[in-house]
């Protein structure tokens, strides 16, 4: 891996368990735990320690794999199947958990003739072959992305759609860290993304750790920075696509549409194709998140910034309707969706 | 006054110095302090202890008499007229600094030939005017604010234009705080206003006070409130308004501008006539504050939240382009400026 010492999710060497790096401490610290139970499997999807959609669909289906290795023989079928439907119950917008976890169970389901050690196999090769894919195909939606912009161009992006949100090259960031690795100069600006501050914390981090030099606003500066005509183009990942293209993504990313809109600046979304969710028609069909409260009104956990007692709406996600995205880029290439 | 103990800003009882609430410490604590040197009056502006357009008006026409106070009688014009120019050096955006200083020079100007004694009294009752005079411009730009919605109405703020702002019942958070008065009930919706969270920390606050039930949400989601029909109006304060009502106001501003015409929803702008710089053809001749990229950087000061060495862009101010400005309320009406 290029930017990290090691993958944001990946099995412990015994394959007994799963290694996480803890998002929640960076950029502060690179801190590694190794995740065992069930619960903690949810908790750490949960309380965003392991985050970002793709990397929650790689790390969900490791989970039913690791979960498999400590489940007694003769109760795999009954076992897993709980055990999907707990951790699917995690967090509801991101489709790429409920696609993982439906990958696993399928495998499930067609290994039911073989022994308990060769179903315990194919679900380790399915998680591996989940992650691997999603390496490729952040290679390819990279490739696609860097045909859309040119050397010292300014780019916008939100949250945080890189490597650890995936595997390896990322989504959004994609290609970004392929001009990088390229020596191609773009001028990176990074929307902190309030509340939980992923763009401050983790894009800012790997941009810099990829030797580019981000710029560090806040999210309601975006509209100067376009206004002044220093951005070319907005790019972000995506946590599910309706089959019209309405894509939701991390809050913020609505009115980073709208104002590219107003300004003039393309706005393209990266995702894997297994992004997109049939079962959903419009944006109007995707369930929002809505987290505690207390991370608008006390920063960072800590310190409360708010009057006690306030109350707060906190929805994690908004929705960008198709006639605000310019393209959506997939591993199979850039599909247009304006008008 | 309504809603505090105290004003944002005062004189001493022996009015050698001024009491000002430190903004800086709300809403965790309301704490005052007393301030009678040159130095201190300049940082209580640079570091947003006194903040808010009119409110920095204010301070600034007492900060020249009680500098004149402490003012030998032959060195009055020297002194003073060094010492409003330092004090204008303090932040650049809001030309109600500038104004109340001006307005202060006049009086020296005028009363060259009395004692210094008879101009130190003018200086008091002109600081003293200044004060009532907003007094009163808040109370009719409430009122005709109040006309532009109804009971039950969703009101989106940002930054804080409220009684801390300016004196008692504020410009953009006029109309509410009125309506609270009149058991008139509204949903008020509140940015929190990054990087220095005037809005969770004190447009929330003064609200809670006067009653209402705000709903706070961070600055990134005030497009997921409008897209959802929540929203029938968005208020803000102003910190100069260009001839052509092109109008400089807290940074997000502009974003929430082009969210509010994208969704249909009317957009005001609350300020006292003394807003308008006529020196300013446009918005592009509005000088805008870039401060310190620590204050993003540096959650509240205290912690580090993005890599060490990030470069940060932190303009304090944007403009809203006059066609995106439904009306102007101030004290003399609502003047419709959109199209």
């Amino acid at each position: 891996m290029e930017y990290f010492d090691t993958d944001p999710v990946r099995l412990s060497g015994d394959k007994k368990s799963i290694i996480i790096i803890d998002q929640r401490r960076l950029p502060g610290e690179l801190v590694t735990r190794e995740i065992t139970s069930a619960e903690d499997m949810y908790n750490a999807i949960k309380t965003l320690a392991v985050r970002g959609a793709p990397c929650i669909g790689i790390f969900a289906a490791y989970c039913v794999y690791v979960r498999a290795e400590h489940t007694p023989d003769g109760e795999l079928d009954n076992e897993l199947s709980g055990f999907a439907e707990y951790l699917n119950s995690s967090r509801p917008t991101a489709v790429n958990l409920s696609w993982a976890l439906s990958q696993m169970r399928a495998v499930l389901d067609e290994s039911r003739g073989l022994t308990p050690t060769q179903r315990r196999e194919m679900l380790l090769k399915k998680a591996q072959q989940i992650h691997q894919s999603d390496i490729d195909t952040c290679e390819k939606i990279a490739e696609y992305g860097l045909r859309l912009i040119k050397e010292n161009d300014g780019v916008i992006t939100h949250c945080n759609a890189g490597a650890l949100a995936t595997s390896r090259l990322g989504t959004g960031l994609g290609p970004l860290l392929l001009a990088a690795r390229r020596g191609i100069k773009l001028r990176p600006y990074v929307d902190e993304t309030r509340p939980l501050l992923q763009g401050a914390r983790l894009t800012a981090y790997e941009l810099k750790r990829a030797g580019l030099e981000p710029t560090l606003i806040c999210d309601n500066m975006a509209a100067y920075v376009m206004s002044r005509g220093l951005v070319n183009a907005v790019f972000i990942g995506a946590d599910r696509i309706a089959a019209n293209g309405d894509t939701a993504n991390k809050i913020g990313s609505l009115s980073l549409a709208v104002n590219a809109k107003h300004f003039g600046v393309p706005f393209y979304v990266f995702a894997p194709r297994s992004t997109f969710d049939p079962k959903c028609k419009t944006g109007e069909d995707i369930p929002i998140e809505l987290r505690e409260g207390s991370e608008i009104s006390t920063l960072h956990f800590e310190r409360p910034v708010a009057p006690e007692g306030v109350r707060c709406l906190n929805p994690a996600f908004d929705v960008v309707p198709h006639e605000l995205i310019t393209a959506i880029v997939t591993e199979e290439g850039i599909h247009s969706v304006e008008g």
